[in-house]
Protein backbone atom coordinates (compact mmCIF):
# COMPACT_ATOMS: atom_id res chain seq x y z
CA UNK A 1 0.00 0.00 0.00
CA UNK A 2 2.34 3.13 -1.61
CA UNK A 3 0.64 5.75 0.82
CA UNK A 4 1.38 4.17 3.92
CA UNK A 5 4.65 2.82 2.51
CA UNK A 6 5.35 6.99 2.08
CA UNK A 7 3.97 7.44 5.45
CA UNK A 8 6.20 5.56 7.13
CA UNK A 9 9.02 6.73 5.21
CA UNK A 10 7.96 10.51 5.87
CA UNK A 11 7.27 10.38 9.96
CA UNK A 12 7.70 6.53 10.96
CA UNK A 13 10.57 7.01 13.63
CA UNK A 14 12.86 4.49 13.63
CA UNK A 15 14.93 3.99 16.68
CA UNK A 16 17.00 1.01 15.86
CA UNK A 17 17.46 -1.96 13.46
CA UNK A 18 13.65 -3.54 15.06
CA UNK A 19 11.82 -0.51 16.55
CA UNK A 20 9.63 1.63 14.52
CA UNK A 21 7.68 4.71 16.25
CA UNK A 22 4.14 5.28 14.08
CA UNK A 23 2.70 7.24 17.12
CA UNK A 24 2.14 9.70 14.61
CA UNK A 25 -0.44 8.75 12.63
CA UNK A 26 -1.39 4.99 13.39
CA UNK A 27 -1.02 4.07 16.97
CA UNK A 28 -1.23 7.07 19.26
CA UNK A 29 -2.74 9.68 17.27
CA UNK A 30 -4.34 8.19 14.31
CA UNK A 31 -5.00 9.71 10.57
CA UNK A 32 -8.48 8.75 10.60
CA UNK A 33 -8.67 9.13 6.85
CA UNK A 34 -5.73 6.71 6.44
CA UNK A 35 -7.22 4.69 8.81
CA UNK A 36 -10.51 4.44 6.18
CA UNK A 37 -8.19 3.61 3.36
CA UNK A 38 -6.11 0.65 5.30
CA UNK A 39 -9.80 -0.36 5.77
CA UNK A 40 -10.63 -0.70 2.30
CA UNK A 41 -6.82 -1.73 1.91
CA UNK A 42 -8.04 -5.20 3.69
CA UNK A 43 -11.49 -5.17 1.75
CA UNK A 44 -9.86 -5.43 -1.70
CA UNK A 45 -7.99 -8.31 -0.65
CA UNK A 46 -9.70 -10.10 1.48
CA UNK A 47 -13.72 -9.07 0.73
CA UNK A 48 -14.21 -11.98 -1.51
CA UNK A 49 -14.25 -13.92 1.42
CA UNK A 50 -17.60 -15.24 3.59
CA UNK A 51 -15.60 -13.09 6.21
CA UNK A 52 -18.58 -12.52 9.18
CA UNK A 53 -16.26 -10.88 11.72
CA UNK A 54 -13.11 -9.09 12.42
CA UNK A 55 -10.95 -9.95 15.30
CA UNK A 56 -8.39 -7.89 17.28
CA UNK A 57 -6.80 -7.03 20.46
CA UNK A 58 -6.98 -4.03 22.41
CA UNK A 59 -6.03 -1.40 22.21
CA UNK A 60 -3.90 -0.81 19.11
CA UNK A 61 -5.80 -2.93 16.55
CA UNK A 62 -9.58 -1.80 17.50
CA UNK A 63 -8.90 1.25 14.80
CA UNK A 64 -7.81 -0.67 12.14
CA UNK A 65 -10.39 -3.79 13.29
CA UNK A 66 -13.00 -1.10 12.98
CA UNK A 67 -11.78 0.28 9.69
CA UNK A 68 -12.01 -3.27 8.25
CA UNK A 69 -15.32 -3.76 9.91
CA UNK A 70 -16.66 -0.68 8.72
CA UNK A 71 -15.47 -1.71 5.03
CA UNK A 72 -16.96 -5.12 5.17
CA UNK A 73 -20.06 -4.21 6.54
CA UNK A 74 -19.54 -7.01 9.55
CA UNK A 75 -19.18 -6.62 13.59
CA UNK A 76 -15.57 -6.72 15.10
CA UNK A 77 -14.34 -8.31 18.25
CA UNK A 78 -11.48 -6.61 20.33
CA UNK A 79 -9.69 -9.43 22.88
CA UNK A 80 -9.31 -7.92 26.09
CA UNK A 81 -6.24 -8.30 27.88
CA UNK A 82 -6.34 -9.23 31.29
CA UNK A 83 -3.56 -10.07 33.78
CA UNK A 84 -6.02 -11.78 36.94
CA UNK A 85 -7.11 -15.33 36.01
CA UNK A 86 -10.30 -14.69 38.02
CA UNK A 87 -12.62 -14.09 35.13
CA UNK A 88 -16.65 -13.26 35.71
CA UNK A 89 -17.73 -15.35 32.50
CA UNK A 90 -17.05 -17.87 30.59
CA UNK A 91 -14.28 -16.97 27.30
CA UNK A 92 -11.98 -18.59 25.37
CA UNK A 93 -8.30 -17.23 26.16
CA UNK A 94 -4.89 -17.73 25.43
CA UNK A 95 -1.80 -16.66 27.40
CA UNK A 96 0.70 -14.13 25.33
CA UNK A 97 3.93 -13.40 25.93
CA UNK A 98 5.77 -10.00 25.39
CA UNK A 99 8.98 -9.55 24.33
CA UNK A 100 9.04 -5.70 24.80
CA UNK A 101 7.58 -6.30 28.29
CA UNK A 102 8.81 -9.59 29.02
CA UNK A 103 5.91 -10.17 30.40
CA UNK A 104 3.05 -12.89 29.97
CA UNK A 105 -0.53 -11.87 29.63
CA UNK A 106 -3.86 -13.57 29.01
CA UNK A 107 -5.79 -12.30 26.23
CA UNK A 108 -10.01 -13.60 26.23
CA UNK A 109 -13.01 -13.00 23.92
CA UNK A 110 -16.15 -13.60 25.68
CA UNK A 111 -17.91 -17.42 23.83
CA UNK A 112 -21.23 -15.39 23.81
CA UNK A 113 -19.28 -13.47 20.96
CA UNK A 114 -17.45 -16.28 18.74
CA UNK A 115 -18.20 -19.75 17.83
CA UNK A 116 -18.50 -22.45 15.19
CA UNK A 117 -20.64 -20.48 12.56
CA UNK A 118 -18.06 -17.81 12.63
CA UNK A 119 -16.04 -16.91 9.53
CA UNK A 120 -13.23 -15.15 10.97
CA UNK A 121 -10.35 -12.26 9.62
CA UNK A 122 -7.91 -11.20 11.92
CA UNK A 123 -6.42 -7.83 11.99
CA UNK A 124 -3.95 -6.21 14.20
CA UNK A 125 -1.27 -2.96 13.33
CA UNK A 126 1.99 -4.76 13.60
CA UNK A 127 3.25 -8.36 13.04
CA UNK A 128 6.52 -9.00 14.25
CA UNK A 129 7.04 -12.37 16.58
CA UNK A 130 3.53 -12.85 16.02
CA UNK A 131 3.19 -13.89 19.62
CA UNK A 132 0.04 -11.59 20.11
CA UNK A 133 -1.59 -13.23 17.32
CA UNK A 134 -0.72 -16.75 17.23
CA UNK A 135 -2.68 -16.08 20.66
CA UNK A 136 -5.90 -14.51 18.63
CA UNK A 137 -5.48 -17.76 16.00
CA UNK A 138 -5.84 -20.38 19.00
CA UNK A 139 -8.95 -18.48 20.38
CA UNK A 140 -10.49 -18.59 16.75
CA UNK A 141 -9.32 -22.16 16.90
CA UNK A 142 -10.45 -22.95 20.67
CA UNK A 143 -14.65 -21.34 19.70
CA UNK A 144 -14.39 -23.87 16.38
CA UNK A 145 -14.49 -20.45 14.46
CA UNK A 146 -12.71 -20.83 10.82
CA UNK A 147 -10.06 -18.47 10.43
CA UNK A 148 -10.26 -17.20 6.99
CA UNK A 149 -6.87 -14.92 6.98
CA UNK A 150 -4.80 -12.70 9.16
CA UNK A 151 -4.20 -8.64 7.73
CA UNK A 152 -1.39 -6.74 9.54
CA UNK A 153 -1.03 -3.43 8.97
CA UNK A 154 2.66 -3.19 9.33
CA UNK A 155 4.71 -6.55 9.39
CA UNK A 156 8.46 -6.77 10.56
CA UNK A 157 9.28 -9.19 7.54
CA UNK A 158 12.98 -9.83 9.66
CA UNK A 159 10.94 -11.29 12.33
CA UNK A 160 9.42 -14.56 12.56
CA UNK A 161 5.71 -13.98 12.74
CA UNK A 162 4.89 -14.70 9.13
CA UNK A 163 6.25 -18.01 9.07
CA UNK A 164 4.90 -19.31 12.30
CA UNK A 165 1.74 -17.94 11.15
CA UNK A 166 2.29 -19.68 7.79
CA UNK A 167 3.53 -22.80 9.06
CA UNK A 168 -0.17 -22.96 10.67
CA UNK A 169 -1.22 -22.94 6.79
CA UNK A 170 -2.84 -19.70 7.54
CA UNK A 171 -3.28 -16.60 5.01
CA UNK A 172 -0.79 -13.68 5.62
CA UNK A 173 -1.42 -10.19 3.78
CA UNK A 174 0.39 -6.91 5.57
CA UNK A 175 -0.34 -3.71 4.57
CA UNK A 176 3.68 -2.65 4.78
CA UNK A 177 6.33 -5.31 4.79
CA UNK A 178 9.40 -4.12 5.88
CA UNK A 179 12.71 -6.08 4.87
CA UNK A 180 15.11 -4.34 7.07
CA UNK A 181 15.38 -0.58 8.75
CA UNK A 182 17.70 1.13 10.61
CA UNK A 183 17.23 5.43 11.91
CA UNK A 184 17.02 7.33 8.50
CA UNK A 185 16.22 4.42 6.30
CA UNK A 186 13.56 1.95 5.57
CA UNK A 187 13.20 -1.12 2.83
CA UNK A 188 9.74 -2.65 2.15
CA UNK A 189 8.84 -5.82 0.25
CA UNK A 190 6.77 -5.49 -2.12
CA UNK A 191 3.78 -7.84 -2.43
CA UNK A 192 0.85 -5.83 -3.44
CA UNK A 193 0.77 -5.03 -7.23
CA UNK A 194 -1.90 -2.83 -8.01
CA UNK A 195 -2.90 -5.12 -10.71
CA UNK A 196 -3.56 -7.92 -9.12
CA UNK A 197 -3.39 -8.10 -4.57
CA UNK A 198 -5.09 -12.06 -5.48
CA UNK A 199 -1.53 -13.40 -6.78
CA UNK A 200 0.04 -12.96 -3.31
CA UNK A 201 0.38 -16.60 -3.15
CA UNK A 202 -1.22 -16.31 0.61
CA UNK A 203 -4.19 -14.66 -0.90
CA UNK A 204 -3.84 -17.59 -3.48
CA UNK A 205 -3.90 -19.96 -1.16
CA UNK A 206 -7.51 -18.79 0.10
CA UNK A 207 -9.22 -18.72 -2.93
CA UNK A 208 -7.94 -22.08 -3.73
CA UNK A 209 -9.69 -23.77 -0.91
CA UNK B 1 -30.08 8.83 20.99
CA UNK B 2 -32.83 6.56 20.53
CA UNK B 3 -31.49 3.89 18.76
CA UNK B 4 -28.92 3.36 21.37
CA UNK B 5 -31.56 3.62 23.88
CA UNK B 6 -33.48 1.13 22.58
CA UNK B 7 -30.33 -1.22 22.06
CA UNK B 8 -29.40 -0.88 25.91
CA UNK B 9 -32.74 -1.93 26.95
CA UNK B 10 -32.72 -4.95 24.52
CA UNK B 11 -28.93 -5.97 25.51
CA UNK B 12 -27.60 -4.17 27.88
CA UNK B 13 -27.13 -6.84 31.38
CA UNK B 14 -27.97 -4.90 33.92
CA UNK B 15 -25.83 -6.59 36.67
CA UNK B 16 -26.73 -4.28 39.63
CA UNK B 17 -28.03 -0.85 40.30
CA UNK B 18 -24.39 0.38 38.92
CA UNK B 19 -23.08 -2.36 36.77
CA UNK B 20 -23.97 -1.95 32.97
CA UNK B 21 -22.87 -4.68 30.55
CA UNK B 22 -22.79 -3.22 26.85
CA UNK B 23 -20.76 -5.85 25.58
CA UNK B 24 -22.51 -7.28 22.77
CA UNK B 25 -22.41 -4.33 20.89
CA UNK B 26 -20.25 -1.42 22.57
CA UNK B 27 -16.83 -2.42 24.05
CA UNK B 28 -15.69 -6.00 23.86
CA UNK B 29 -18.05 -7.03 20.23
CA UNK B 30 -18.65 -3.79 18.35
CA UNK B 31 -21.22 -2.83 16.03
CA UNK B 32 -19.83 -1.20 13.11
CA UNK B 33 -23.05 0.27 11.81
CA UNK B 34 -24.24 1.76 15.47
CA UNK B 35 -20.43 3.13 16.39
CA UNK B 36 -20.87 5.09 13.48
CA UNK B 37 -24.13 6.39 13.77
CA UNK B 38 -22.70 6.87 17.58
CA UNK B 39 -20.17 9.45 15.56
CA UNK B 40 -22.54 11.15 13.64
CA UNK B 41 -25.00 11.94 16.36
CA UNK B 42 -21.55 13.41 18.08
CA UNK B 43 -21.33 15.64 14.58
CA UNK B 44 -24.64 16.59 15.22
CA UNK B 45 -24.04 17.81 18.36
CA UNK B 46 -20.77 19.27 18.55
CA UNK B 47 -20.25 19.70 15.02
CA UNK B 48 -20.93 23.22 14.72
CA UNK B 49 -17.55 24.14 16.62
CA UNK B 50 -14.47 24.17 15.64
CA UNK B 51 -13.06 21.37 16.79
CA UNK B 52 -9.72 19.98 15.29
CA UNK B 53 -8.71 17.20 17.73
CA UNK B 54 -10.82 14.31 19.43
CA UNK B 55 -8.44 12.83 22.77
CA UNK B 56 -10.02 9.34 24.52
CA UNK B 57 -8.23 6.76 26.59
CA UNK B 58 -7.61 3.39 25.43
CA UNK B 59 -9.02 1.14 25.21
CA UNK B 60 -12.92 1.40 24.57
CA UNK B 61 -12.99 4.78 23.94
CA UNK B 62 -11.36 4.20 20.93
CA UNK B 63 -13.75 2.80 18.74
CA UNK B 64 -16.13 6.11 19.44
CA UNK B 65 -13.36 8.50 19.28
CA UNK B 66 -12.77 7.35 15.79
CA UNK B 67 -16.54 7.40 14.94
CA UNK B 68 -16.66 11.06 16.23
CA UNK B 69 -13.29 11.68 13.97
CA UNK B 70 -14.52 10.54 10.87
CA UNK B 71 -17.83 12.06 11.59
CA UNK B 72 -16.25 15.61 11.88
CA UNK B 73 -12.85 14.70 9.61
CA UNK B 74 -10.28 15.31 11.85
CA UNK B 75 -7.54 12.70 13.67
CA UNK B 76 -8.04 11.77 17.02
CA UNK B 77 -5.66 10.53 19.86
CA UNK B 78 -6.01 7.54 22.57
CA UNK B 79 -4.36 8.81 25.91
CA UNK B 80 -2.08 5.86 26.83
CA UNK B 81 -2.21 4.12 30.37
CA UNK B 82 0.66 3.44 31.74
CA UNK B 83 1.75 2.14 35.07
CA UNK B 84 5.16 2.70 34.58
CA UNK B 85 6.46 6.38 36.00
CA UNK B 86 8.99 5.39 33.30
CA UNK B 87 8.56 7.64 30.28
CA UNK B 88 10.50 7.32 27.53
CA UNK B 89 9.79 10.82 25.75
CA UNK B 90 8.14 14.32 26.80
CA UNK B 91 4.30 13.51 27.46
CA UNK B 92 0.88 15.01 29.50
CA UNK B 93 -0.09 13.04 32.19
CA UNK B 94 -2.66 12.94 34.73
CA UNK B 95 -3.30 10.13 37.58
CA UNK B 96 -6.99 8.28 37.34
CA UNK B 97 -7.99 6.24 40.38
CA UNK B 98 -10.23 3.37 39.16
CA UNK B 99 -12.99 2.76 41.42
CA UNK B 100 -13.87 -0.50 39.83
CA UNK B 101 -10.46 -2.45 40.10
CA UNK B 102 -9.03 -0.24 42.90
CA UNK B 103 -6.10 0.80 41.66
CA UNK B 104 -4.30 4.20 40.51
CA UNK B 105 -2.79 4.44 37.02
CA UNK B 106 -1.46 7.29 35.05
CA UNK B 107 -3.03 8.24 31.32
CA UNK B 108 -0.37 10.18 28.89
CA UNK B 109 -0.32 11.70 26.03
CA UNK B 110 2.61 12.78 24.07
CA UNK B 111 3.56 16.74 23.80
CA UNK B 112 4.01 16.27 20.27
CA UNK B 113 0.39 15.73 19.12
CA UNK B 114 -1.45 18.05 21.64
CA UNK B 115 -0.64 21.53 22.34
CA UNK B 116 -2.21 25.34 23.04
CA UNK B 117 -3.60 25.60 19.38
CA UNK B 118 -6.00 23.09 19.48
CA UNK B 119 -9.41 22.68 20.09
CA UNK B 120 -10.32 19.77 21.60
CA UNK B 121 -13.68 17.29 22.11
CA UNK B 122 -13.15 14.55 24.32
CA UNK B 123 -14.92 10.86 23.51
CA UNK B 124 -15.60 8.63 25.61
CA UNK B 125 -17.98 5.04 26.19
CA UNK B 126 -18.82 5.89 29.82
CA UNK B 127 -19.34 8.98 32.00
CA UNK B 128 -19.61 7.55 35.14
CA UNK B 129 -17.20 9.09 38.95
CA UNK B 130 -15.81 11.18 35.73
CA UNK B 131 -12.25 9.67 36.98
CA UNK B 132 -10.64 8.57 33.80
CA UNK B 133 -12.20 12.16 31.83
CA UNK B 134 -10.97 14.65 34.51
CA UNK B 135 -7.76 13.45 34.13
CA UNK B 136 -7.90 14.04 30.21
CA UNK B 137 -9.60 17.45 30.84
CA UNK B 138 -6.14 17.98 33.20
CA UNK B 139 -3.71 16.96 29.90
CA UNK B 140 -5.79 18.85 27.91
CA UNK B 141 -5.40 22.19 30.44
CA UNK B 142 -1.67 20.99 31.32
CA UNK B 143 -0.73 21.14 26.82
CA UNK B 144 -2.68 24.60 26.94
CA UNK B 145 -5.32 23.48 24.40
CA UNK B 146 -8.94 24.66 24.65
CA UNK B 147 -11.56 21.84 25.49
CA UNK B 148 -14.66 22.59 23.82
CA UNK B 149 -16.60 19.54 24.84
CA UNK B 150 -16.81 16.13 26.31
CA UNK B 151 -19.20 13.45 24.83
CA UNK B 152 -20.07 10.69 25.93
CA UNK B 153 -22.32 7.76 24.82
CA UNK B 154 -23.30 6.19 27.84
CA UNK B 155 -24.05 8.32 31.15
CA UNK B 156 -24.65 6.98 34.74
CA UNK B 157 -26.89 9.89 35.76
CA UNK B 158 -27.16 9.12 39.24
CA UNK B 159 -22.95 8.82 39.97
CA UNK B 160 -21.04 12.80 40.37
CA UNK B 161 -19.47 12.74 36.82
CA UNK B 162 -21.23 15.20 35.04
CA UNK B 163 -21.69 17.42 37.71
CA UNK B 164 -17.83 17.25 38.60
CA UNK B 165 -17.32 18.15 35.13
CA UNK B 166 -19.87 21.08 34.66
CA UNK B 167 -18.41 22.61 38.04
CA UNK B 168 -15.42 23.05 35.43
CA UNK B 169 -17.59 25.01 33.03
CA UNK B 170 -17.06 22.02 30.65
CA UNK B 171 -20.35 21.55 28.21
CA UNK B 172 -20.86 17.87 29.10
CA UNK B 173 -23.28 15.64 26.40
CA UNK B 174 -24.47 11.96 26.33
CA UNK B 175 -25.82 10.12 23.84
CA UNK B 176 -27.73 7.74 27.03
CA UNK B 177 -28.52 9.23 29.93
CA UNK B 178 -29.52 6.48 32.83
CA UNK B 179 -31.45 7.95 36.10
CA UNK B 180 -31.72 4.73 37.41
CA UNK B 181 -31.15 0.75 36.33
CA UNK B 182 -31.84 -2.15 38.29
CA UNK B 183 -31.67 -5.92 36.53
CA UNK B 184 -34.54 -5.98 34.32
CA UNK B 185 -34.94 -2.29 33.79
CA UNK B 186 -33.63 1.20 33.19
CA UNK B 187 -34.78 4.61 32.65
CA UNK B 188 -33.45 7.11 31.07
CA UNK B 189 -33.27 11.16 31.02
CA UNK B 190 -34.54 12.24 27.29
CA UNK B 191 -31.89 15.48 26.90
CA UNK B 192 -32.09 14.96 23.09
CA UNK B 193 -35.16 15.93 21.68
CA UNK B 194 -34.59 15.45 18.12
CA UNK B 195 -35.66 18.58 16.65
CA UNK B 196 -33.15 20.95 18.68
CA UNK B 197 -30.75 19.23 20.67
CA UNK B 198 -28.87 22.82 20.67
CA UNK B 199 -31.01 23.87 23.53
CA UNK B 200 -29.57 21.66 25.94
CA UNK B 201 -28.09 23.90 28.48
CA UNK B 202 -24.54 22.86 28.30
CA UNK B 203 -24.45 23.15 24.32
CA UNK B 204 -26.12 26.56 24.56
CA UNK B 205 -23.26 27.87 26.76
CA UNK B 206 -21.18 26.84 24.20
CA UNK B 207 -22.61 28.42 21.98
CA UNK B 208 -22.98 31.43 23.65
CA UNK B 209 -19.41 31.40 24.76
Amino acid sequence: MKVLQERIRQEGLILSDTVLKVDSFLNHQVDTELALQIGQEFKRVFGHLPINKIITIEASGIQFAMAAAIALGVPFIYAKKKKAVTLSEAVYSAPVHSFTRQEEYLISISQKYLGSGDKVLIVDDFLATGAALIGLVDIVNEAGAELLGVGCVIEKSFQEGRSLLEKRGIPVYSLARIASMAPGEVHFIDNNPAVDPIQDKAIAAVQEA
